[in-house]
């Protein structure tokens, strides 16, 4: 089997990591449709134009990079090239520029191929506009009211950003694959969590997207002297949020997974004065698992125990559902053929889900998806500080290589000889594992 | 026995209300040296000289009107004529105009005092420029650098303010009393808190003013993404506050007692996103008995509590302890006093603490010092809602009226004839408490 150029790679992803990059705090600035997007966007075409590639722009500025016949459908390795501000130097980037690479071996090795390998690195991932916009064209996602309405924190529409790269915003309509236009769809990530970084694992081979729902709740008690007023006379809002925090492990353990995750990220006491009791505590909840109906239980848990929490404290208890996304499953035909993989490249690994959104989650409904990640070295991410080890870079696209090549050189989809591996984690020798 | 005149007095209070009324919010505006301030003043020394008491303004803003014999020792009540921003109508007015209307009575019927009554009208209780500037004076507790560095929050200095007053600031120095000057010290006060409101009890003897610690405690964790890191892999700083905030009562119930209390009023999570798991937390830790051995047990208990939560969390824990003030504790003698004059009127009270603090606590040091309570509404103050019945109105300044009756007819401090009534409350009918 054929193995990814590992300096080759790190060159280019280097080369890239400049653009955008920031003296002052070391973190790099490509926010979706900035002058340092497309600067990186029209630096990988010309790029991979030089080295014989088909490239191109599509309307949502998506850029596409492809090897191979033309006139089938092609096997797409895809992720983003934006990034979040003063972000680091692999999240997106590793699986558009391990994309190149893998087509780079199959070029080199004139690899006969029955299906096409594209690249496509996506536009404004990451979420100055809403995120997953270029993702969103491609899956046919998108509607003329989107674009035209979308815009950043400071009201910069979207339509006015997409003008000054040059693109007819209507035009990001026609970036929509059709679903013969793709046999699969393969991302490669990094982490962006502690998991495997912890646990030593070099690969995850992610069965899907968590699904997510947020509540914005309210508690209302009474604002009080915290001198004059006695312990057992108090309605005290903040008491209430610690008591029901103090319940999310409970509730976890008894209507949760261990994908589960229970989180309050922010919290407001009213009027918020030392000397005062909190009459008014407004925090979000956000909560996580990958199976819909277990989102449901751990919803009635948490409006269960908030009910009897306000009781007891006396509290008027309201939330607000802000948004509820389900969960959405890679397939397991594809996941299966990627722990397979991994297997035989003798890379230890494990199935997870992820956390965190990414491109693949809008492809679940168009075609086979499938996704990879490598370590994030402490599970640090959207930092100057991001970092992944090469050697697990390395292993994370020969990987993407092996599965890409298998897909390509096959007529139909290609399946795991062996079946039921499903949480099976083989571990292997990784005693250098933390030198890097 | 003589009576207070609750119409005469209610006539008065509903006068004086009206300076610095806001007919917006119905508030009341007399922040300490301000206009409004100073027209009250004005107008309760123009009000006491025109019915025949003499008056004058100390170097401090104290407004002092007495009636009886001179050149003794004077029974002096006291509060405070300065308001917070939006206060009510009888925080600290109650205690100057029910004094004022014990002077009424005694000249009314002539009596013969062995010493002069005196109600102090205190200056800057409230803490424009940092509180109970008023007492301080008439306690000998400030300094020059007191007077030329105090300041408000928008950093006008105290000397500019009591300048505008035409008051010349260092003359306030001259307004210490000498032990010899004072006999005893009695103030009455709205509660402030529910206690007195929720038990039906029309009078509170205060046995002193607890004291009070206040830690501004920092925990900190690892801020990270609430996708993606699984629960026990986490470092949630929240997670440590909620942990604490559950262990309070368990604090209470261990090392505490009935007058303990123990808030945490403001929290900071930051970085403040749904979506991020919180890295640091900084809240207000304010803790509150009317023991000093109890308070460092309290401390000792909050400490060890803390630093096992970070521990088990994987936080770090520091605190700074921004305050210590130890609990100031009235006169045991004149509080039995007090407590079997209000049993002879035939009036329900209960001995408890002030959780708040008042002019009286810069008195205990000086002179033999007491403190009343009467309910307040809801436990309702510094607030345009702030209300007490005019029934408890009329309790609490007949029982003032009895004390100071009492002790300015007597040479040598009156005496409770029976001891050891400490916690004893006596429930008189109250079926008609709530109409008022």
């Amino acid at each position: 089997m054929y193995n990814v150029n590992i300096e080759r790679l790190k060159e280019t992803l280097f080369t890239l990591s400049r653009i955008g990059y920031n003296e002052e705090d070391k973190g790099i600035y490509r926010p979706g449709f900035s002058a340092a997007d497309f600067e990186a966007r029209n630096w990988l075409m010309d790029l991979a134009q030089s080295e014989g590639f088909r490239t191109h722009m599509d309307g949502a500025g998506n850029v596409h990079i492809e090897y191979g016949p033309e006139n089938t459908s092609a096997v797409v390795v895809g992720s983003h090239l934006d990034s979040v501000p003063a972000g680091g130097m692999f999240d997106g980037t590793l699986g558009v520029i391990a994309g190149l690479e893998c087509l780079r071996v199959l070029k080199h090795h004139d690899i006969a191929l029955k299906h096409p390998v594209r690249v496509v690195a996506t536009a404004e991932e990451e979420g100055r506009f809403g995120g997953m916009f270029g993702a969103q064209a491609l899956t046919g996602k998108l509607t003329p009211h989107d674009i035209l309405t979308m815009h950043d924190a400071d009201g910069y529409l979207l339509s006015d950003a997409m003008k000054s790269c040059g693109l007819d915003p209507m035009q990001a309509l026609s970036a929509a694959f059709s679903p013969e236009d793709l046999k699969c769809f393969i991302e490669l990530h990094i982490e962006q969590g502690p998991v495997l970084d912890q646990t030593g694992i070099q690969i995850g081979v992610v069965d899907g997207i968590s699904g997510v729902f947020k509540w914005i709740v309210k508690l209302v008690g009474k604002a009080d002297h915290a001198g004059t007023a006695p312990m057992e006379m108090r309605s005290d809002a903040f008491m209430g949020l610690a008591d029901f925090a103090h319940e999310i492990n409970r509730i976890i353990d008894e209507d949760g997974t261990e994908y589960s995750r229970i989180t309050v990220g922010k919290a407001e006491l009213k009027p918020g004065f030392a000397h005062t009791i909190a009459g008014e505590v407004d925090f979000t909840l956000v909560v996580r698992d990958m199976d819909q109906h277990i989102m449901e239980a751990l919803s009635q848990a948490c409006r269960k125990a908030l009910s009897a929490i306000a009781r007891r404290h006396q509290l008027m208890f309201e939330y607000e559902q802000v948004s509820w996304l389900a969960p959405q499953h890679c397939s397991p035909v594809l996941t299966d053929f990627i722990a397979e993989q991994a297997q035989q490249l003798g890379l230890n690994y494990q199935r997870m889900p992820s956390g965190a959104g990414h491109d693949c989650q809008f492809f679940t409904s168009l075609t086979e998806t499938g996704l990879i990640f490598i370590p994030s070295v402490n599970g640090i991410s959207h930092a100057p500080d991001e970092w992944s080890h090469w050697h697990d870079v390395e292993a994370g696209a020969n990987l993407l290589l092996a599965c890409v090549a298998t897909q390509a050189t096959s007529s139909g989809l290609v399946k795991a000889t062996r079946k039921g591996d499903k949480k099976v984690t083989k571990i292997a020798n990784n005693s250098n594992k933390k030198v890097g």
